[in-house]
């Protein structure tokens, strides 16, 4: 189901309404990374700002638990510092971009290799796009074109980060986020896992738990809809 | 700037609140096309219903303006479908997926050369983000790969069909259309229009008008934003 080895905190956001970059959320990654130093990747940053930005961005917002935050654009050789990193970190933007940056550093299969081995993982919204099957269910505008959607494939499933359920009173007649999925789930046979702002999925020992404030929504062929209360586990759909 | 022959309406939606399918914009359909015969591309289509009851829905919304609707599934021959063509109109649906199967079955160039030699065209949604330079500012879902995310590169700019602006009152911290167009931007030097719900494009002589009843949204990395007012012409947008 999924490799004992991996450790992993897949969050749907980095940023809930009404708090600071990774404040509601890093005292869970001090618990979990136990360690005082990461490496950042920032590669799904379109929005202007530098990587060395993104990266101190991130530094400041741990700097209060005392863990030391370097980009892996700083090193000259990449694979080496994800084979030696205590923690990967994989930030939020654009998941295309993630990716075709990934595919064109040939990074992917180190990263995979690093989190199988038990290299622990953290990840944000595209971050977290990028442990699923595919990048089929992200939310993001396809603003570059990857060599590839395939994905890191460490959950055996897809992710939809910022789920949201649709407005009733919406006017809108763009298709609403169920819909989407509906339609990934006509073209492909992948489960998929809509995980809403202030969750996330923490993997631990073989297991995949549900965490933080709100349920998610389970989508697949078989069961179609299937809402997912927070702590519970998600062996039983796996199997 | 866009070649004098071309004659298409490039529409945001085949629906809107309220309304039936088609209902709002059949009146002006009938008048464009100026015929009583079209060929319909249902390739868009991810819902689950199949190409034949899409070809029906726009069957209906069109009969009462006797214009015969024939899908292109039914013919043996597509390419020459596509040349013999009195109008062609491409729906609405996953962008993603009508791209894919034009490549797959090689009609891109077919159908750019019948545009280009003043065959009507009519595009809904993804059949209208068809006719810009590339796919990179579809709202849609990636839910299939298509071998590019070239496009038709009949209009000299993207569109991005139901746009809409941000909710100022929405505590979602997924990025608004606004901050996708502007990341595009970034990694693309190609204009964006935002068309809402509501508004269409009409094509004639050389001449792009914004129509309906809506304004628009121009994005360039010349102008930034530049609201286009409905019965505007756009050539002085792009010199």
């Amino acid at each position: 189901m999924i490799n004992k080895e991996v450790k992993a905190l897949i969050i749907s956001t980095s940023t809930i309404y009404g708090s600071d970059f990774l404040e509601y959320i890093r005292e869970e990654i001090k618990d979990f990374t136990q360690t005082d130093e990461l490496i950042f990747i920032p590669f799904a940053q379109p929005s202007g700002i530098n990587y060395d930005d993104y990266t101190e961005k991130v530094k400041n917002a741990l700097q209060a638990h005392e863990i030391k935050v370097r980009g892996i654009h700083e090193f000259e050789n990449k694979k080496e510092a994800i084979r030696d990193a205590k923690t990967i970190f994989v930030g939020g933007g654009n998941t295309f971009l993630l990716l075709k940056t990934l595919y064109e550093l040939d990074l992917m299969t180190t990263l995979r290799e690093a989190i199988l081995s038990g290299t622990p993982y953290i990840g944000t919204s595209a971050g977290s796009n990028l442990t699923g099957q595919t990048i089929g269910t992200t939310n993001d505008m396809p603003i570059v074109y990857p060599p590839s959607f395939e994905a890191l494939k460490i959950l055996p499933f897809n992710l939809n980060p910022h789920y949201l359920e649709a407005d009733p009173n919406s006017t809108h007649k763009g298709e609403t986020r169920e819909q989407r999925i509906a339609e990934f789930l006509i073209q492909n046979d992948i489960a998929v896992l809509g995980l809403k702002e202030g969750s996330w999925l923490e993997i631990l020992e073989g297991e995949i738990t549900l965490k933080g404030s709100e349920n998610a929504v389970w989508f697949s062929r078989k069961n179609k809809e299937r809402i997912i209360e927070s702590g519970m586990r998600m062996s039983s759909l796996l199997q």
